[in-house]
Protein backbone atom coordinates (compact mmCIF):
# COMPACT_ATOMS: atom_id res chain seq x y z
CA UNK A 1 0.00 0.00 0.00
CA UNK A 2 0.62 3.83 -0.43
CA UNK A 3 1.99 5.84 2.29
CA UNK A 4 -0.94 7.92 1.74
CA UNK A 5 -2.53 4.96 3.60
CA UNK A 6 -1.22 5.27 6.44
CA UNK A 7 -3.22 8.53 7.46
CA UNK A 8 -6.63 8.03 8.31
CA UNK A 9 -9.31 10.77 6.05
CA UNK A 10 -9.99 10.42 3.29
CA UNK A 11 -7.65 11.36 -0.32
CA UNK A 12 -9.37 13.11 -2.95
CA UNK A 13 -8.23 13.49 -6.50
CA UNK A 14 -10.21 15.83 -8.24
CA UNK A 15 -10.45 15.67 -11.73
CA UNK A 16 -10.65 18.99 -13.53
CA UNK A 17 -11.33 17.48 -17.01
CA UNK A 18 -10.15 14.35 -18.92
CA UNK A 19 -6.72 13.66 -18.18
CA UNK A 20 -6.36 16.78 -16.33
CA UNK A 21 -6.32 15.73 -12.45
CA UNK A 22 -4.96 17.13 -9.34
CA UNK A 23 -4.21 14.40 -5.75
CA UNK A 24 -2.63 14.69 -2.58
CA UNK A 25 0.90 14.36 -4.36
CA UNK A 26 0.40 17.20 -6.93
CA UNK A 27 -1.27 19.38 -4.09
CA UNK A 28 1.91 18.84 -1.36
CA UNK A 29 4.63 19.53 -4.32
CA UNK A 30 2.74 22.90 -4.81
CA UNK A 31 2.71 23.97 -1.22
CA UNK A 32 6.61 22.58 -0.99
CA UNK A 33 7.59 24.95 -3.61
CA UNK A 34 5.40 28.07 -1.92
CA UNK A 35 6.46 27.14 1.38
CA UNK A 36 10.24 26.45 0.35
CA UNK A 37 10.57 28.68 -3.10
CA UNK A 38 12.33 25.84 -4.45
CA UNK A 39 11.65 22.46 -6.69
CA UNK A 40 14.36 20.39 -4.69
CA UNK A 41 13.02 21.37 -1.28
CA UNK A 42 9.91 20.69 -1.83
CA UNK A 43 10.39 17.13 -3.29
CA UNK A 44 13.01 16.14 -0.31
CA UNK A 45 10.25 17.68 2.17
CA UNK A 46 8.18 14.55 0.60
CA UNK A 47 11.44 11.91 0.23
CA UNK A 48 11.25 12.74 -3.50
CA UNK A 49 14.14 13.17 -5.62
CA UNK A 50 15.08 16.04 -7.23
CA UNK A 51 14.22 14.54 -11.23
CA UNK A 52 10.98 12.68 -9.78
CA UNK A 53 9.75 16.40 -8.24
CA UNK A 54 10.63 17.99 -11.53
CA UNK A 55 8.70 15.68 -13.16
CA UNK A 56 5.72 16.08 -11.32
CA UNK A 57 5.96 19.86 -11.89
CA UNK A 58 6.12 19.66 -15.28
CA UNK A 59 3.00 17.21 -15.64
CA UNK A 60 1.00 19.90 -14.10
CA UNK A 61 2.30 22.79 -16.03
CA UNK A 62 1.65 21.15 -19.53
CA UNK A 63 -1.54 19.46 -17.91
CA UNK A 64 -2.98 22.69 -16.85
CA UNK A 65 -1.93 24.77 -19.82
CA UNK A 66 -0.73 27.89 -18.22
CA UNK A 67 2.42 26.60 -15.74
CA UNK A 68 1.72 26.49 -12.25
CA UNK A 69 4.94 26.87 -11.34
CA UNK A 70 7.47 29.24 -12.67
CA UNK A 71 11.42 28.36 -11.98
CA UNK A 72 13.27 31.67 -11.65
CA UNK A 73 16.11 30.64 -14.06
CA UNK A 74 14.07 28.73 -16.10
CA UNK A 75 14.32 25.02 -17.31
CA UNK A 76 16.15 22.30 -15.01
CA UNK A 77 18.50 24.82 -13.19
CA UNK A 78 18.73 24.24 -9.44
CA UNK A 79 17.29 27.80 -8.71
CA UNK A 80 14.20 29.36 -7.19
CA UNK A 81 10.56 28.26 -8.07
CA UNK A 82 7.85 29.95 -7.53
CA UNK A 83 3.78 29.43 -7.51
CA UNK A 84 1.81 31.85 -10.43
CA UNK A 85 -1.63 33.13 -9.61
CA UNK A 86 -2.87 29.65 -11.84
CA UNK A 87 -0.81 27.68 -8.74
CA UNK A 88 -1.86 30.01 -6.19
CA UNK A 89 -5.54 29.37 -7.10
CA UNK A 90 -5.01 25.51 -7.97
CA UNK A 91 -3.64 25.00 -4.48
CA UNK A 92 -5.93 27.58 -2.41
CA UNK A 93 -9.26 25.43 -4.40
CA UNK A 94 -7.82 21.56 -3.44
CA UNK A 95 -7.32 22.64 -0.02
CA UNK A 96 -10.52 23.84 0.25
CA UNK A 97 -11.72 21.03 -1.35
CA UNK A 98 -9.70 18.87 1.07
CA UNK A 99 -11.36 20.27 4.60
CA UNK A 100 -14.71 20.57 3.13
CA UNK A 101 -14.96 16.46 2.04
CA UNK A 102 -13.73 15.96 5.42
CA UNK A 103 -16.65 17.59 7.17
CA UNK A 104 -18.92 16.16 4.65
CA UNK A 105 -17.74 12.22 5.52
CA UNK A 106 -17.54 12.65 9.15
CA UNK A 107 -20.67 10.69 9.90
CA UNK A 108 -20.18 7.89 7.59
CA UNK A 109 -16.22 7.82 8.78
CA UNK A 110 -17.26 7.19 12.24
CA UNK A 111 -19.85 4.48 11.28
CA UNK A 112 -17.09 2.75 9.11
CA UNK A 113 -14.37 3.51 12.26
CA UNK A 114 -16.79 1.88 14.65
CA UNK A 115 -17.63 -1.16 12.22
CA UNK A 116 -13.89 -1.98 11.97
CA UNK A 117 -13.14 -1.20 15.64
CA UNK A 118 -16.29 -3.97 16.45
CA UNK A 119 -14.99 -6.53 14.52
CA UNK A 120 -11.12 -6.35 15.72
CA UNK A 121 -11.77 -7.30 19.41
CA UNK B 1 -3.13 8.54 -16.78
CA UNK B 2 -5.79 6.16 -15.53
CA UNK B 3 -9.43 5.11 -16.62
CA UNK B 4 -10.66 7.17 -13.92
CA UNK B 5 -9.36 10.22 -15.09
CA UNK B 6 -11.72 10.81 -17.77
CA UNK B 7 -15.05 10.92 -16.02
CA UNK B 8 -14.61 14.82 -14.20
CA UNK B 9 -15.51 15.03 -10.50
CA UNK B 10 -13.78 13.78 -7.38
CA UNK B 11 -12.31 10.29 -6.94
CA UNK B 12 -12.50 9.33 -3.08
CA UNK B 13 -10.47 7.08 -1.26
CA UNK B 14 -11.06 6.59 1.94
CA UNK B 15 -8.19 5.25 4.54
CA UNK B 16 -11.27 3.75 7.16
CA UNK B 17 -7.22 2.66 9.67
CA UNK B 18 -3.76 2.31 8.41
CA UNK B 19 -3.42 0.18 5.39
CA UNK B 20 -7.14 -0.30 5.45
CA UNK B 21 -8.65 1.95 2.06
CA UNK B 22 -11.61 1.33 -0.19
CA UNK B 23 -11.72 3.84 -3.04
CA UNK B 24 -13.36 3.85 -6.93
CA UNK B 25 -12.32 0.27 -7.71
CA UNK B 26 -13.03 -1.39 -4.68
CA UNK B 27 -16.06 0.20 -4.91
CA UNK B 28 -17.35 -0.32 -7.96
CA UNK B 29 -16.74 -4.24 -7.79
CA UNK B 30 -18.64 -4.16 -4.61
CA UNK B 31 -21.49 -2.95 -6.48
CA UNK B 32 -20.81 -5.02 -9.33
CA UNK B 33 -21.06 -8.18 -6.95
CA UNK B 34 -24.50 -6.66 -5.61
CA UNK B 35 -26.17 -5.98 -8.67
CA UNK B 36 -24.34 -9.22 -10.75
CA UNK B 37 -24.59 -11.90 -7.71
CA UNK B 38 -20.70 -13.29 -9.46
CA UNK B 39 -17.50 -12.05 -9.20
CA UNK B 40 -16.88 -12.45 -12.84
CA UNK B 41 -19.56 -10.60 -14.29
CA UNK B 42 -18.86 -8.12 -11.63
CA UNK B 43 -15.23 -8.33 -12.76
CA UNK B 44 -16.34 -8.33 -16.55
CA UNK B 45 -18.19 -4.65 -16.19
CA UNK B 46 -15.52 -3.15 -15.53
CA UNK B 47 -13.18 -5.05 -18.19
CA UNK B 48 -10.89 -7.10 -15.55
CA UNK B 49 -10.28 -10.44 -15.74
CA UNK B 50 -11.82 -13.63 -13.12
CA UNK B 51 -8.57 -13.45 -11.36
CA UNK B 52 -8.03 -9.72 -11.01
CA UNK B 53 -11.84 -9.24 -9.35
CA UNK B 54 -11.20 -12.38 -7.20
CA UNK B 55 -7.59 -10.91 -5.92
CA UNK B 56 -9.55 -7.50 -5.06
CA UNK B 57 -12.60 -9.11 -2.84
CA UNK B 58 -9.78 -11.08 -1.39
CA UNK B 59 -7.74 -7.99 -0.14
CA UNK B 60 -10.80 -6.81 0.98
CA UNK B 61 -12.08 -9.34 2.62
CA UNK B 62 -8.58 -9.79 4.42
CA UNK B 63 -8.14 -5.76 5.39
CA UNK B 64 -11.97 -5.52 6.71
CA UNK B 65 -11.54 -8.63 8.80
CA UNK B 66 -15.02 -9.33 8.60
CA UNK B 67 -15.83 -10.82 4.94
CA UNK B 68 -17.50 -7.69 2.94
CA UNK B 69 -18.04 -11.07 -0.28
CA UNK B 70 -19.03 -14.44 0.52
CA UNK B 71 -18.88 -17.15 -2.18
CA UNK B 72 -21.84 -19.31 -2.36
CA UNK B 73 -19.29 -22.27 -2.84
CA UNK B 74 -16.42 -20.71 -1.78
CA UNK B 75 -12.97 -20.42 -2.41
CA UNK B 76 -12.26 -19.92 -6.12
CA UNK B 77 -15.24 -21.34 -7.55
CA UNK B 78 -17.31 -19.78 -10.45
CA UNK B 79 -20.42 -19.62 -8.39
CA UNK B 80 -22.50 -17.11 -6.79
CA UNK B 81 -21.36 -13.87 -4.72
CA UNK B 82 -23.31 -11.91 -2.27
CA UNK B 83 -22.30 -9.66 -0.11
CA UNK B 84 -22.51 -10.20 3.62
CA UNK B 85 -24.49 -7.08 6.02
CA UNK B 86 -20.74 -5.64 6.55
CA UNK B 87 -20.37 -5.69 2.51
CA UNK B 88 -23.66 -3.78 2.41
CA UNK B 89 -22.81 -1.27 5.22
CA UNK B 90 -18.91 -0.33 3.41
CA UNK B 91 -20.91 0.10 0.01
CA UNK B 92 -23.77 2.50 1.31
CA UNK B 93 -21.38 4.29 3.76
CA UNK B 94 -18.74 4.94 0.74
CA UNK B 95 -21.73 5.52 -1.83
CA UNK B 96 -23.22 8.40 0.72
CA UNK B 97 -19.49 10.20 1.34
CA UNK B 98 -18.75 10.12 -2.50
CA UNK B 99 -22.16 12.31 -3.12
CA UNK B 100 -21.65 14.74 -0.37
CA UNK B 101 -18.18 15.40 -1.56
CA UNK B 102 -19.48 15.91 -5.09
CA UNK B 103 -21.71 18.57 -3.14
CA UNK B 104 -19.15 19.73 -0.65
CA UNK B 105 -16.67 20.79 -4.04
CA UNK B 106 -18.89 21.99 -6.20
CA UNK B 107 -18.19 25.20 -5.77
CA UNK B 108 -14.96 24.85 -5.99
CA UNK B 109 -15.04 22.58 -9.10
CA UNK B 110 -16.77 25.48 -11.05
CA UNK B 111 -13.85 27.86 -9.94
CA UNK B 112 -11.23 25.23 -11.45
CA UNK B 113 -13.31 24.57 -14.42
CA UNK B 114 -13.94 28.18 -15.37
CA UNK B 115 -9.62 28.84 -15.10
CA UNK B 116 -9.44 25.90 -17.40
CA UNK B 117 -11.69 26.69 -19.90
CA UNK B 118 -10.44 30.61 -20.25
CA UNK B 119 -7.25 29.15 -20.80
CA UNK B 120 -8.42 27.23 -23.04
CA UNK B 121 -9.70 30.00 -25.35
Amino acid sequence: MKAGNKQIGARLRIVVEPDLAIGPGKADILEGIKETGSITAAGRRMGMSYKRAWLLVETMNRCFRTPLVETSRGGRAHGGATLTPTGELVLDCYRRMESRTQRAIEKDMAKLRAVVRDLAN
